[in-house]
């Protein structure tokens, strides 16, 4: 198996951490250049301590520079913010290095939807049309002839996901979903504020910026896409009192509210059955973060609600793992030749 | 101030451990008795460490008799299961000792459906008529001149808090609820159980009961009185790990998708403007369930969104404080003629 | 009872946000002021939303004026960093208000100590004679005359506590002293920084200052008092992934190692046997921070190991309200001629 | 690499879940084997849900019989409790299988020493001569050649290692050792059990078994041994509030209270700069659990106290990896004739 050389700008968060862990373990990629202008100079290995006498810890953090970029990387990752990462992204294929973006850039088709929803202007929208949204379930091929990745949003991956299988056998009115999500801590970032210090966020639990939290569109972007139609829905995010794990409760209306239960449960297990990394639980049995910590599965429970006409998709995922870093590592195994599971064959910490 | 002397029976659950915390403070009722078979003999204060030199602590615990009781007890709260509560009940009205019954022996007016969700027969269907439902907001009248309260759910409180408002005003459609709710671990009992270990909450999160909980019934009755029509809903369970708290995320839709969102929170404020306990927040402001850690608020945000024609209604309670033990003091101080909120005036512990 | 009108200058803290949850509880004690340059002009339930609805949230918070504190204030609580306090407290003292300073800027009696510890210089040396260290169960009356108090440290608090009646009864070699003292997170302060996010304290434990912790000295200046001799010792400090609580476990050699343990635990039981709030635990039970959370109690367990020759003492108290609110309006109380108990009387939030 | 064919007996604690969790990973060992009692029939993925379409998910669960595991496995790992695990692994030994015990049962050369710890009989003291301690730092050799490696406890484990320098190079008086240890919750088994429901040991701090913990003869045995006298020591133990991790403070004296800092880190840096897991941190550093979560590094920081001539030794693990499943592996690793690192290369989980 040849090597893959990568790069990562943006180390000071989660995404970067994660990265840098899922990397030691990878067989066929090697982290030979990490970027922050603040923390230039260090050895990752003083900034990640658990990273000490693992490969990565040596790895000298410098300035981004696209040429040198260039020079010693087949592919970067970028870590930045939304705003940042476009013209990173734009520098670096200029260079002819391939990137996958972890940033909400590049996931929209639509630069007006970006523009509304982020707050500033969108400086690449020639990049839009080739970019690819990053869940490899979906979009495998295309993937693995890109230049650009647009690494999807945790909670969009842990909804997509699981939501997939009752579009695709229209089992539900598109025209009527709610999302009630919840995220570990980690998702909101690792900037210094007091809202995410720990006696602020342990012991409590809260939602944010409902009804308008920012991984709206995209969600709504791919659902329509399932569903053939442009579909609107209602998307609701909380904060857990714990550090990973991504929850998404989805509300549905069965289209036949007479439906078996087995009938769609069949259906999703049809829809999932060759997937490495998505498990249709037992009838019965519902989803826990815990047993997708740090992994790359989606675990995903289908209840049917004769009752109420409803039909309830319970769906958990790593936030930091299936929903960042290692799903950007299975999008860069797609683009330089790799099998997708490369290096991401470890089990769940439960 | 005249005393009120009142027994426990049930010591060895979150909610005895409660309502024996929240009894030290207060200048109108003493624990004269506590209840446990299996502690009988021991000072209350060896089993509940954190009593110790405080009032309660020199109670012995006892077997419970009736008529001892009655001896010595104008109220005894019933902390024991459902199913075991409704005799002990009878008994103690038999013997002119008012109750008020955690359980949900006494919730339910119809005992069809309490016979249908909680799988065994209700053997004192005559006390039904007589029990009130005890929500101090909605039924203070009728409480005081009980003999028998119906101590309401922790979910059902913070629901029906919650959606309250927009029934008075008329302002959703009561055909269309889904409830996600998410409540605390004390939430589920202090039985020996390996699912409820720390290990087995801790850093994790998840659903349970989807779609059957128990308490769905008793919101259903509740909600539909203040609709004015047989309500069904769909409420749905989570675990959170952390000890205390519930906070519902309650989706409808708005009867006028364009409604202004200040006369939908200008609705909320007035019928809540008057209330102690309430706390309709500023528009912006979302719940967290530490602001109401330990004490009798109900604190509800109201957010309208016009894109999804949606009325999202967020409400958070502690479980213990104001969904049992403590709405369980304000119901007994009703009951003996004591103003609503004597012994309720702490802060919570944020 | 006579009401004492206090005021807070530091409203940003944890310190600050406990007294204004004790203060609710308080029969005699009004908060008429509160300060804070950054938070000036919003009302005090604005910042603090558990307090809505309660005593103190419509005080409008304003910009610290000793002229101003005189004019409505009995006494003021100083919840502001070592350094910054010293010039308050003299203002204040000038203009004929007492003081309860919660920083360490009173509490050693050496100014020199002062300096090398806290590496600036003590511009208010004469007033060190005159402060009180803020222990009720060690200078009652001499809190009860004083202007000034110096609130004790939080760690410091529990390491005397559980100490002192080794000292006492000269159960101990006082030059062999360790001790490891675990905290809350709640001690690390309300400052954003990255290193107390969530998902940095979650799910860990750490060490912190070894071996020069700033609480040091004071420890040793008490227990030096106690043991009628200077006293050095090894204090180390831990923080835990909780919110409250700091447990101490206090290493020593016994004088006599074939004492019998009863002798100690008797000895234990003497010297606390009339105290409110020291708790000696029956032997063979150990003390747990959730059994004193939020209220005034120090658990003490006294364990003898004939085995090693040693004395082993395990204390915990609540850091925030044992550790420092609640012993500040403990002091004050003693300062405005009120019982020391008045308004402490609330059960611990188990 | 030829595969090792591996057993597990035990699948009900956490210690079995963590080294199923780790031979998904290992290329050269397979789980075929994995019993109980109380669920055999299952598959091992039904019990464990995190272990689905992962390697071993599909092993049936049987009753231990040492025939069947002589036919299939080489070696077998013993997860049941000291007393049960002698008998199996004398019946294992004597049908020509290789025994890894997570028990205490082997780790004491001294059977007396046992039977007055563990208060019942041994009954296989035949074989506590042949049973090698596994610590491969310190016996690589010998467990090379082992028929029977007893796995070290887990707060041994973080204790050895950690002092393991200062013995070697003669710095410290190993009779005046405290041992200041705090775990993780799975530490304390996976019993249903009040005491350790979530609710219980959340937002709390407590010890226990203080002062006679049964880790306390193996961690004296293998102080004495390194120490080259006997020694005896205070061991005292902590339970933490989170899942995973030990971290011990260990306080001793120098027997050179004037030696430089720099000499005492020179010389820790000596004993493990050629180690692959023991990782001394950078001066100034101190360790945290969470560096060393899910993975088998001892983080260890040395600390030298000149004021009052002590020497803190701060020592992290992962108690359910390095201190329990994956220090089996590395044991088995070497019992099987492969590298001692094979399998358990990932990062830490941080």
């Amino acid at each position: 198996m040849k090597t893959c050389r990568v790069g990562l700008v943006g180390i000071t968060g989660y995404a970067g951490m994660e990265l840098a862990r899922l990397l030691v373990a990878h067989p066929a990629m090697q982290l030979v250049m990490a970027c922050s202008r603040a923390k230039a100079g260090k050895r990752l290995g003083e900034f990640y301590p658990f990273l000490e006498k693992l490969p990565g810890a040596d790895v000298e953090i410098s300035v981004f520079a696209p040429r040198n970029a260039a020079e010693i990387c087949d592919l970067v990752f970028l870590a930045v913010p939304a705003g940042t990462a476009m013209g990173m992204a734009a520098l670096l294929l200029e260079h002819g290095v391939k990137v996958v973006d972890f940033s909400a850039d590049f996931r929209l088709h639509n630069a007006q939807t970006y523009e509304e929803w982020y707050s500033h202007n969108h400086t690449e929208k020639n990049l839009l049309d080739e970019a690819v949204y990053g869940i490899p379930e979906l979009y495998a091929e295309r993937i693995a002839g890109a230049r650009l990745v647009a690494n999807p949003g945790c909670y969009p991956t842990s909804v997509i996901l699981g939501i997939c299988a009752a579009c695709r056998h229209d089992l539900i009115h598109t025209d009527d979903i709610v999302i009630d999500a919840k995220s570990g801590a980690t998702g909101a970032g690792r900037k210094a504020a007091v809202q995410t210090l720990f006696c602020e966020v342990s012991d409590t639990f809260r939602a944010y910026s409902i009804p308008r939290h920012r991984h709206t569109p995209e969600i709504e972007q791919e659902i329509s896409g399932l569903a053939g139609r442009k579909v609107q829905l209602s998307f609701n995010a909380h904060i857990l009192p714990m550090n990973r794990g991504i929850f998404s409760t989805i509300y549905t209306k069965l289209k036949n509210p007479r439906i078996q239960p087995d009938s769609v449960y069949t259906a999703f297990c049809r829809t999932w059955k060759d997937s490495r990394w998505v498990r249709v639980l037992p009838q019965g049995s519902l989803p826990e973060t815990r047993y997708v910590r740090g992994g790359m599965f989606c675990d995903i429970a289908v209840v049917t609600d004769p009752r109420t006409g409803r039909l309830i998709i319970l769906s958990a995922i790593d936030n930091l793992c299936r929903g960042a870093s290692g799903q950007a590592i299975a999008n860069a195994n797609l683009m330089c030749g790799l099998p997708v599971e490369t290096g991401l064959g470890m089990a769940p910490l439960a």
